[in-house]
Formats: structure tokens, C-alpha cells, sequence
């Protein structure tokens, strides 16, 4: 079995697949009278076919555990889709590189507390992976009509490690 | 001075100003082999003109305390806008209706630790207003050409009690 090391999630480690969504090295400046820090477009939200909108839902997920055994990973064509937690705990971010229409290889991510994904459309990544208990997130993605979802699943699983 | 109590935000007192973001009541289905649980589409993203796209960006805003003083308020006639607290804390929320193209008198909301608002366009609303502490709110909005920002300052302020 095919082991994959979880990195710290940064910016340029994950710039291939999407945004990080967080504060710091953020555009910012002040609104409302100097009262409140606007952290400004830290994601794009992309919405591709006709008759598509941007959605703002909350999951709610189970957690895993490390090493986590990793089979499928999923990708939506169509949309953006963006994870942000609305706790302060960490989760694990998978995602791999598209090679001719199918994963290659998996990456995994630690995402620290304060810190959110953004997958741009077509970028293969797991389902949530909360580590520390059931986690909410909040999510913002595309609906609409059209086929945005494309599941993979690899013929022998990852174990992607802390 | 004119008084306006806050009262508890609903789904229904907030209809006709937008979405309360929140779990309780809302759709919701298993995704991820049962391990989430999708609670969907509990606001809609609207942004309107041409080259108009929606981004997530992310407030941090100082703290108020009750009695607040009210005086200005804004809106956005381009697009939607949400604030979802990351941290489960309560926040005040003004909205007011618009009569003839000025607000009216305001409405008060206290939103419940794990409540968020979406203010759909052209909503008369108040600034970022969280009660315990500094507030960091995820924040969906429009971004493009265009003047989307309205500001109007009541002549005399408002006085919101909790």
C-alpha cells in the first residue's frame, strides 16, 4: 500500500488546485469606519454552463483518523467548490493532478485552524476529512443543471499519513 | 432618540431581506457514503451585471456593545451579500425596507451562535456588528465594475437595544 506524507497546507504548495483561505499575505484594507479588515477575493468562485448559480450550503461531516486509508476522490467540472470550517480545528485536504482525464497521484494537506480550500473546477480531492471531531463547514459551490460530478476511484487505496 | 429592540433571527422574520444561513429546517441529504450530511442551498449568491463574478473574502470586525447607536447604513444593489461567523458567537443584525429609494425605520436581529445572513441585492443593512469580541465572518459577495455600494446616514440616530 502506497503511503502519501500530509504537508502543512500553504498558498504556493496548493496554488495548482485552488486558493487557501485565510488571513494572512492577504489583500486587506479597512471598511466601516476603519472598524473592521476586509480580507479581500482570498477565493473566486467559478460557475461554468448555462443557468448555473453560486450556492452557500453547510456540511456536516464525521471525522477520520491518521493513517487514513484514501479510495475515492471526486471532481465537479463545473464549479469551484469552496470548504471553509466554522470551527477552529484542523482537517486534511487530498487532492491529485489530473493525468489525461484520471488522478495521478495523491497529495494530502494538513489545514490548520483559521485556514479554508477552494478547488477549482475540474481538480480532483477527496471528501472532507475533519481530524479532530464532526466538522461544519461552510461551502460554496455551483448548482444548477448540467453532469458535475465525476467520482474515481484507485484500484489499490493510499494511506496518507500525518 | 427612537428605540428599536432586537429580537431573535428567523427564517421567517428575515424573509423578506434574505436568507438566514443555518442548519435547523433546512434541506438536507447524506453525501460521502453517509459520513456528511449535505444541508443545501441555504442561500442563493446573486450577483448582477455584465463581467459580475462572486468572491469569498473574509471580515475581522471590532465588537459592539448594547445600547448601539445606529446612524448609517448601506446597501449593495449588485449582489447578494453573506456573513457566515467562524466562530459560534453572536452577532446583531440591522436591516431596514426601503421606501422610494431611502431605508425606513430599521429592524433588529440577534443572530445565534451557528446563524449567518445573506442580504440579497439592494438590501438596506448595517455594518458588521459582532457583540462578544472580535468577529472574523466569511463573507460571499459580488466583485466587478459597476457602483455597488449605497450609504445613507439617518438624520437622527437609532437606538438598538438587546
Amino acid at each position: 500500500m502506497s503511503e502519501v506524507a500530509a504537508q502543512p497546507l500553504s498558498a504556493a504548495a496548493f496554488a495548482s488546485f485552488g486558493e487557501v483561505i485565510e488571513t494572512p499575505g492577504a489583500v486587506h484594507y479597512p471598511i466601516n469606519d476603519g472598524r473592521c479588515i476586509r480580507h479581500h477575493a482570498l477565493a473566486q468562485v467559478e460557475t461554468l454552463g448555462a443557468d448555473a448559480s453560486a450556492l452557500i450550503s453547510i456540511f456536516v461531516s464525521q471525522p477520520v483518523r491518521l493513517p487514513y486509508a484514501l479510495s475515492l476522490v471526486e471532481r465537479h467540472p463545473l464549479g469551484s467548490q469552496a470548504f471553509m470550517p466554522l470551527q477552529d480545528d484542523p482537517f486534511l485536504v487530498i487532492v491529485a493532478p489530473d493525468e489525461g482525464g484520471a488522478p495521478g497521484a495523491p497529495l494530502a494537506f494538513l489545514a490548520a485552524p483559521g485556514q479554508g480550500v477552494n478547488y477549482r473546477p475540474g481538480v480532483w480531492h477527496g471528501v472532507l476529512t475533519p481530524l479532530a471531531r464532526e466538522g461544519r463547514f461552510l461551502v460554496v459551490d455551483r448548482g444548477g443543471a448540467g453532469a458535475n460530478l465525476e467520482e474515481f476511484r484507485y484500484a489499490a487505496p493510499w494511506t496518507v499519513t500525518g
